[in-house]
This record gives C-alpha cells, structure tokens and sequence, in this order.
C-alpha cells in the first residue's frame, strides 16, 4: 500500500539517529503534509550543505572554509589545543566561550572491539600538529566512558613523551555520561577546573 | 561557530516529529559524514516524493496515482467506507489486510480549542461520498482520544440521519491510546470486533 517512493524515503528517515520506523513514518508524513515549509527548504538545505561544507584538513572540523573558521581566527591563542572526539563536542564546547584556543577533532575513541586502532583515529597527526604548534597545554576533552578514558591515557602517555602537558575537564562531568550531552554551566566548571592527565 | 548553512539545516532537521534541537544536531552531523549513503539519497528520495507523490481528491490518500490505488482497486468492496484520522492510520489499518473497504482520511478530528470545525474537515464532503458509493456501513477508525471519541459521535450522528449504518472500532483498543501506535494484533481484534456507533 506504501509505494517504493514513499517507502523509500521512510527507510532512508530511519536511518537518521533518533528516528525509529515508526518516527520516520510520522516524519514522511509531515514533510508531504508541509511541503513548502518543511521537505522542499529541507531538501535544499541539504543540497547546500553537502555542497558548501568541508572538512578542515587542519582539525577536522566542519566549515564552508578550508582551513576553517577556528583554525583561521589569529585572536586564539597559538599553542592551546583541545582533542574532542565528534564535531558535536567541539560545538558544545564553543557554547561555553570559555576555551580560546584551536581543536582537534577525532573522529572517535579507541575501541579495541570496533577495531578503532590510534592508526585508524591518527594519533600520530594528532601528536606531530601539537609538537608543531609548540603546544604549551593539550586538553583532552573527551566522554567520561571508559573508551573515551582509555583514549585520553593514551593520548596523554603519548603527549608526555614529546614533553608536552596534557589535561582533562575537571570535576562537574558526570561519571558515565557523554560530552555533548552536558548543560552548559556544568561544562564550563569542568573547563575551568581542568587538571593535569 | 555554527555556519549559516550547518544553521539552517539544523533548524529544519529540528522541525521533523520526534527531533529536538540537540538530535538535530546529531542528525545533521550523522547526513553530513554519510553524504554518499544517507545526505545525497535522502535529498534526492525528497525531491522524488514531493513530485509524484499527491493526494487522492477522493480518499485523501497519498499515492504516485490519482485517484489513489486504494480508490482505483476494483476488488474492494464498494459498499464499504472507513474514516481515519490520518495517512499513517490508513497505512496501520492496511498492514492488518483485515479491511477490505475504501478510506476516506479527515485529515483530523474535531477540536474546539484548536479551531477544527466540521466545516473544515469537510464532514458535509465525507456524508456526501457514503451517500454516493450507498455505503452500507462507514467504520469509523478514530483515536480513543477525548477529541477523536467526539468526532465519531459526531460523524455517526450525521451518518445515523441519512439512515446509513456507522460502527466503530471494538474492544482491544487502549483507552486514551493513539490508533497508529497499536500493535497490528489488537489492531485486528478491535476491526473483528467492531460494533455499532
């Protein structure tokens, strides 16, 4: 009763995080019910972004500039640096206009299971750009899971080889939680009593 | 920090049921790493469903074809109408294969609060085509919600005067419940064991 182009477009909604089988139904039906307000800017919105933003070869992020907008902005200090795992984490820190230096975006943690080597997250890209950049801090501002941990020791043993500090958030992050799901206040606390890793 | 463009799409994102504002986040940042197997093919299946999808001038259904396939399936009984709230209740319904009538989708239920008279669900246009197709029985397939309950009295009231017989769902649906979201069992239980309005 569904035709391939409804169903289609259900299936690909699903694939969305936070949107079930029966969400994405929901979704279809109200992106055809507001077609001009919702699925055609929806759908162009889409085209635009995947058109005009790139990934900052420099850290990962995402920008219509390349190198981008944080890794262009001379007014942040030079030899700050901060590892986040996701794109997500680098906005939610942004949020907080507390952090004044440049980031590194992972891509992931290390997992042992899902076979996310420091190959595969290139750590080394990660350890060379800090040594560069004379890096005076290296904040390691990763979830407080036990892969995001394991990761930050890691990264930290490496660091400290080259001579150089690294930190973590401070007291306020919730055990077991994730990053990007903190309050605002609650992360600037933990910016604020970041200590040595 | 967030780009016009990264911007935009969130707010969109943010539009679809079941999405906030921090899992549009996550979903734009999900389409925009999967650009090749999620972004491109999810624009495009829009853009597909926006130009062959309309709806049935009958029914009110979605479909490629006007009228719709439900409304053109000639091995339907022709005597037979349900009314539903909703394209997804159709779709519910339809999954049970347990009706073998026609639809009519009000596109609502009448609701003082937010303004929803008869007049704009166009109740006299639904009395009209059960008159025309000399319906024997109209199903009356709305929510067991305060405002869905009111509409079938009010339906079946209208129906009741033009001396065409009008039932409801039966027992096995839950009080308060929403009609799309019962599992496709009770869902065929209660079209057994529909009963007079």
């Amino acid at each position: 009763m569904i035709g391939p182009e409804l169903e289609r477009l259900i299936h690909l909604l699903a694939k969305l995080p936070g949107l079930g089988p029966r969400s994405a139904r929901r979704a279809a039906l109200e992106l055809l019910k507001k077609r001009e307000q919702l699925l055609q800017p929806l759908a162009a919105a889409m085209v635009e972004a995947d058109a005009k933003l790139v990934t900052c070869p420099v850290c990962h992020n995402l920008d219509v500039q390349s190198p981008c907008g944080i890794c262009q902005d001379t007014k942040r200090e030079p030899d700050l640096l901060c590892v986040v795992e996701d794109v997500a984490d680098l906005w939610a820190l942004e949020r907080t206009r507390a952090f004044k230096g440049r980031y590194h975006v992972l891509g992931g943690v290390l997992s042992a299971l899902a076979g996310i080597t420091p190959q595969v997250l290139k750590i080394d890209k990660l350890i060379m750009r800090a040594k560069e950049m004379q890096a005076r801090e290296v904040l390691l501002a990763l979830s407080a899971t036990v892969d995001g941990q394991a990761t930050a020791h890691f990264v930290a043993d490496r660091l400290r080889e080259e001579g150089i500090a690294a930190t973590r958030l401070g007291h306020g992050m919730p055990v077991g939680g994730e990053l990007d799901y903190l309050d605002e206040g609650t992360l600037m606390a933990a910016l604020a009593a970041r200590r040595v890793a």
